[in-house]
């Protein structure tokens, strides 16, 4: 019998619990033992929980109990995960968490201690949710070089998208639906303006290249400006408007790594993930591209993938499971301004031709997008791959030629 | 250091020692020991070779080397792999393997064996080429219970129905180039036929299920039989054809398998998957569906998922992997016959209202196709899901009446 602890009843944590529970044949035979949930920290109570007796409020019941091995934490943030993760790691025990904000903030400290301390930290959950990508990543893709990995990393940017692609419905409306869904929190600025998709992106940045990613390092947009003309002109252009999270890596060994939204062409297997699903595409030098899709968030999916390591954990008490990248610095990332790509731009334009002329003027060979439907008022084009500082002084020439640049949005060549 | 060999130099094994060798300090950096390729086994003479000296044509040098801890079997076939990997793992050896017919017919007892052994016998690059789904299924969707695996599973076949589909090009034509630009063999047997794709199911409902399903008791059909007609009036039924390898665990613990092609809704994540592509998925209790994709085949994906199978045999020398499923008997699998589905019927149609009335007179309620552009002398319908004996006996049943059944193919509610 092993004796593990579950830091955090949320929903999450009370997943992990069920799974444990009601899988319990499952888990026995795979590790070959029983896995026994001795205690649960909360500071809530649970009276009518069935395992009613095994909570606690007090964190030195876990760290001080030597039969405890493994600890799942799925409490989320920084405080006090973070100082309840390294005692634990300290004290030998192993770590598994769908923690993202904590991996992404100091994952390189957890893993270094956890290396000392001859213990595992693993957290499959905190990318894709029950999607499988940190393990592939780790171990069957381990015979490659990776040269990028892009995602749609955040299901509820991505079920709004959806409902304005294929329903024309407007961002307030879309992203109220995902709320009464249950998709997006009550506030969902973490989700709309980027930063879980980039908490995400910076976990799966330093496994791939070995060095750690810090989300403060990583120019990061959220989706608030996006409108139904940008996803018309999108469709027009034969592609759809998807947040993506990206990271390659460039010859000189710099990191070209953000989040934003992106036009992706409808052929792209990126393109047909839809409403809260994610989808991860890796490409390896000797894989080529190889794409992980499902549920990126929900109770059970992401308390699956925290049972998955923890049963990993349970199989590897005396040795170590090799996860590890190294402290980085803002060195290793492509200054935001340098990176290079084309650019769709919706233009205000009294007149059309006008303001075409004018782009072609200041950008050179732009590609118009026809619309199917005329869009009043306006046109869009694309404009060649440039650096980014370019794009943006080109863009200031409009403006100041009395063209207004409502929109900007990235092509991703995905 | 740790001394490997190969068996068979070619397409497979000689991106093994490719990648081995381009690869040297990402396998150290994972491993912690270099990996040197001690000898390659082959009957032809590479004297060009950088690794000429290592050549050898005697089993038995590898056999009786015991410095040799793992092997890689990329020879393909069952004799001599069979009794090649037999004797290796005898020996305490660890083997890997891109064999597909080999794992499909000879799982069970070769896992057997590599237990009884303390060695590992691992396979990730027998399904998917370089798409992880091996070890994701036995390692990271291990909290779940799987209850369905689908896929498409061969690239030959796939290039040929995207190019009918996509191009409308005929089968001959499709199957043509794809011989010429090397996604098929002279002889496509194994292919078009759905062998291949019935040994990639076997592997995996054996592993989901924990009996091996071999392939002789596994109702298989090919691609040979589809017309542009049937690509024509699955697009109106905004469907795509779709060659499908199919496990589903039923309540009384029987397997429903079948490998066929089936018509596949627009929407599905299988559907897009197109051309030389393959696409997984997994349907688990917890995680819902998630989908695996990327190259199925070719000589860089799939030798790096051998050499990813190396690495975790050369970090598991002292250990097993847990990887095991029971031998399986026909009685775990549902008699085709009684396999339930719905059925796309193309009939023969001098009056088409005359064969849709006896289509229903027959079938009940089906649904009718409507192509966009009129198919001369035929009339396509859907009918109820029925038990295969059923369609059988009810088609029969249509001909008696004097209208010919041109095409049955399954409904796949994927």
């Amino acid at each position: 019998m092993i004796s593990v602890a579950i830091m955090g009843h949320g929903v999450v944590g009370s997943g992990v619990a069920e799974i444990i529970t009601t899988h319990k044949n499952k888990l026995f035979s795979s590790i070959g033992e029983e896995v026994y949930i001795k205690h649960i920290l909360d500071l809530r109570e649970f009276p009518d929980s069935p395992l009613a007796d095994r909570f606690t409020k007090n964190f030195d019941d876990i760290l001080n109990d030597v039969e405890v091995r493994v600890v799942a934490e799925v409490m989320g943030g920084i405080n006090p995960a973070y100082d309840y993760t390294k005692k634990l790691l300290k004290a030998g025990k192993s770590v598994v968490t769908s923690n993202k904000e904590l991996v992404a903030a100091k994952g390189a400290e957890l893993l270094a201690i956890a290396k000392e301390n001859n213990a595992n930290f693993l957290f499959e959950a905190s990318v894709g949710g029950g999607i499988p990508i940190i393990r592939p990543m780790n171990q069957c893709l381990v015979a490659n070089n990776v040269k990028e990995v892009a995602g749609i990393l955040n299901g509820t940017t991505n079920f709004i998208l959806t409902k304005m692609i294929d329903e024309g419905m407007n961002f307030d409306t879309a992203l109220k639906l995902a709320q009464d869904l249950g998709f997006a929190e009550r506030n969902p600025e973490a989700d709309v303006e980027g930063h879980d998709a980039c908490r995400k992106i910076c976990i799966l940045a330093s496994l791939a290249f070995g060095k750690h990613v810090y989300p403060d390092n990583v120019h990061t947009e959220g989706i608030t400006k996006i409108t139904l003309d940008d996803v018309k002109y999108a469709s027009a252009y034969k592609s759809v408007i998807k947040l993506i999270g990206k990271v390659k890596i460039l010859d000189d060994g710099k990191m070209d790594i953000l989040v934003a939204p992106m036009l992706i062409p409808k052929k792209s297997q990126l393109a047909n993930i839809d409403y809260e699903f994610n989808g991860i595409m890796v490409r390896g030098d000797c894989t080529g591209d190889v794409v992980f899709y499902g549920k990126g968030a929900g109770k059970l999916p992401t308390a699956s993938a925290v049972v998955a390591d923890i049963i990993d954990c349970c199989k590897h008490l005396k040795t170590r499971k090799y996860l590890f990248w190294a402290d980085g610095t803002n060195d290793s990332i492509l200054p935001y301004n340098e990176s290079e790509t084309a650019v769709y731009l919706r233009l205000s334009a009294e007149s059309k031709d006008n303001a075409i002329a004018k782009a072609k003027e200041v950008f050179g060979d732009v590609t118009v997008i026809e619309p199917k439907e005329e869009i009043a008022q306006t046109v869009a084009v694309v404009t060649p791959v440039l650096k980014i500082q370019e794009i943006e002084s080109k863009a200031s020439a409009l403006e100041s030629s009395g063209i207004n640049v409502l929109s900007k949005i990235r092509i991703g060549d995905l």
